[in-house]
């Protein structure tokens, strides 16, 4: 047990997910039964808030609207895409013992462990005791150490759900639909795609991801032989595909980047590399009705699609860094690790450095061979954290009548 | 009470809504009921499936299947784009007539009505008694004599749960947000991003609908103004919005038209608008974090968003335009009439010249004087459309810390 005394400060970084107030939730509930807690802070916009000393008193916040806001998608305690270097970290620290923070929680991606990682040997440098623990969030499941990370089960969700009613759409109106997911680096979320299928020929029937090269003329001629087949396409893609050098496709066509302050090339929030790909399937087959969507930001905080499973799981990350600061007194990031595939979940303290800063690709075995799907492997892995209660389709099965006039 | 022994055909047309089976069941069901309906038939691919003899029998299909395409968005029946003509109809005429089809029923928005209008008009010509009923649906609540369309409100409800989301998501990490919402000439979709609004500051801040011409400057000075004060915009936009000289915003983007059957010009499946828009807004006010996303075909065939009392509705005018049909004998279109606000409804048959190939448009009152917004008369029509069981948002309320180090 910790013998700390001290205050707990909760902040969340980076793009908000469905669930990421869970996890803050659970650190309050939890910090606030423990006497060597004086008072729970949480950061207003991240390590920005750290920096401005911009505080809220979570103390002074009722339980009854903690978990109104634990069921409400996106970071309640706003967030930043500040990237803290070794000198930011330093007056994040500064302003932590001036207030005599003690508990450290960031609920974040890989960016945001790092943060933790910084500032907590920046605490150990000037003998300062502080536990700083990292509580994963990220939709695009890309965390290393983690079987699965908090937020993606629910955006897979949505990704599914929406490319179940892309299903019906196109076979009620055949053509090429292109559904553009996000995922930078990692294609679990636009691998979730997969989960729509419910008969033999619903699609997505192709599924680009950044894990594989992707080649102009393979997808036409993959597209091409769908079309051929079934008389309609559907097809997921990450907006991060790259071609075989690295080069993201978005940045061929755009003939330009737009970086954020993590050096990132901007890939949502722009429709473009649909329509690129769009454009190509028109010109190079000849294909007339061709569509695509980008799913954009609806796909991390769209309210009211949230898998319970998800859900329960990012509060209890939340809830168990508190516990591993104070009845362990150590440091670390929250993993969570599934003992059986179908299912069940326990949580582990890693140490940091296993985390920050890292990328976790989709396995080998989640391809498929021709690096334009998934298996059942992938399936398998994925179903259990889309939660109960999936919406399923249904069709007619009523017998075609005999013709008259044409026969 | 109609005397007249047949068949019954249902079918589909134009786009499809979250809903649109619910009616073809809703037909289905009562027509099973009258012992002068000899088979109950569904055309596949609406028109399309008429002229191709292409139909199902939906008198050997289990009840049980019926209520479980009916939960299931886009049309069962698959669609078509087909826009019949005289000679169209005349075609699909002489096949009725050579099933013996008596009871013609035709799910679909204004260019689908007027389908219904030919051939019944044929049918007297021919002196051939035929009972041909047009059912409203359209999630761009575009038709004439009804209150609101079947479809409207679960698509409302998606754009709602949307805007709420983006809301949230905007805030967390600032900046300006374009949702380009479905709306050819009527604004009624993009107009109930306007109910995602809980608290004072929530978007959409401004929203841009068909019904009134576009202009850039007045738009840069909207954003520019709420940029000032809130630090953030969120702008729900039609996809149709046109300038004043009607010309569509796309249009003038792309340089160039493509245009689906009906001579429309496509607007769906592109981001094209929104990154203009969002182009405009980074050149025009220097404002560096601009995002856009174009809501497409998400907003029609969105799978587990619907509003429950759509879905009765969308039931409900598919059984009474059979209950039309065989005790009252007359012909028309089923339209929903609201006597009170919030809320009741009741179905009227009307004559089918009054909704055929017409578009309503927003009413004045619901949108406000600088044209970039909606009113509370809007808010009050909307609201009991999207159904029960929306998802609220919560914000903390928890009280500021003092600073410290920056006092």
């Amino acid at each position: 047990m910790s013998r700390l005394v001290g205050k707990v400060l909760v902040a969340q970084g980076g793009g908000p997910t469905p669930v990421i107030n869970q996890s803050v939730v659970g650190v309050a509930l939890e910090a606030r039964k423990f006497t060597q807690v004086t008072s729970v802070y949480g950061a207003v916009h991240g390590v920005r808030g750290i920096i401005d000393e911009n505080f809220v008193d979570l103390t002074r916040e009722t339980t009854h609207n903690l978990e109104q806001v634990s069921n409400t998608p996106s970071s309640g305690l706003l967030s930043t895409r500040d990237k803290p270097d070794e000198e930011y970290c330093e007056r994040m620290f500064k302003v932590m013992q001036a207030h005599d923070i003690r508990y450290f929680f960031y609920v974040g991606g890989n960016d945001s462990s790092d943060t933790v990682r910084i500032v907590n040997e920046q605490a150990k440098a000037a003998n300062y005791e502080l536990r700083a623990i990292h509580i994963p969030k990220t939709i695009d499941n890309d965390l290393e150490e983690n079987d699965h990370c908090p937020g993606f089960g629910s955006a897979a969700r949505f990704v599914a759900q929406a490319f179940g009613g892309i299903n019906l759409d196109n076979r009620a109106l055949r053509g090429v639909y292109i559904g553009v997911v996000m995922g930078r680096h990692a294609g679990f979320l636009t691998a979730s795609s997969a989960l729509a299928r419910k008969y033999v020929d619903d699609g997505p029937h192709l599924i680009y991801l950044p894990e594989r090269a992707f080649d102009t003329d393979k997808f036409l001629a993959d597209v091409d032989r769908i079309y051929k087949q079934h008389g309609l396409v559907t097809i997921a893609v990450s907006e991060g595909i790259s071609d075989a050098s690295g080069t993201p496709m978005i940045t061929k066509l755009l003939g330009k980047e737009e970086r954020d302050s993590h050096g990132n090339i901007q890939l949502s929030g722009t429709g473009a590399l649909g329509d690129l790909l769009a454009n190509t399937v028109r010109d190079g087959l000849g294909i007339k009705r061709v569509r695509s969507d980008t799913f954009g930001y609806l796909q991390r905080s769209f309210m009211g699609v949230v898998s319970d499973r998800d859900a329960r799981e990012a509060r209890e990350v939340g809830e168990k860094a508190v516990q591993f600061a104070m009845w362990d007194d150590v440091d670390g990031s929250v993993a969570i690790k599934r003992p059986v595939l179908d299912y069940s979940v326990d949580y582990q303290l890693v140490p940091i450095g296993n985390v920050a800063g890292k990328t976790r690709h989709m396995p080998d075995n989640f391809i498929n061979a021709e690096g334009n799907g998934v298996t059942q492997e992938f399936h398998a892995y994925c179903r259990p954290l889309l939660g109960s209660g999936m919406p399923e389709s249904h069709r007619l099965r009523a017998p075609s009548v005999a013709k008259i006039l044409h026969v």
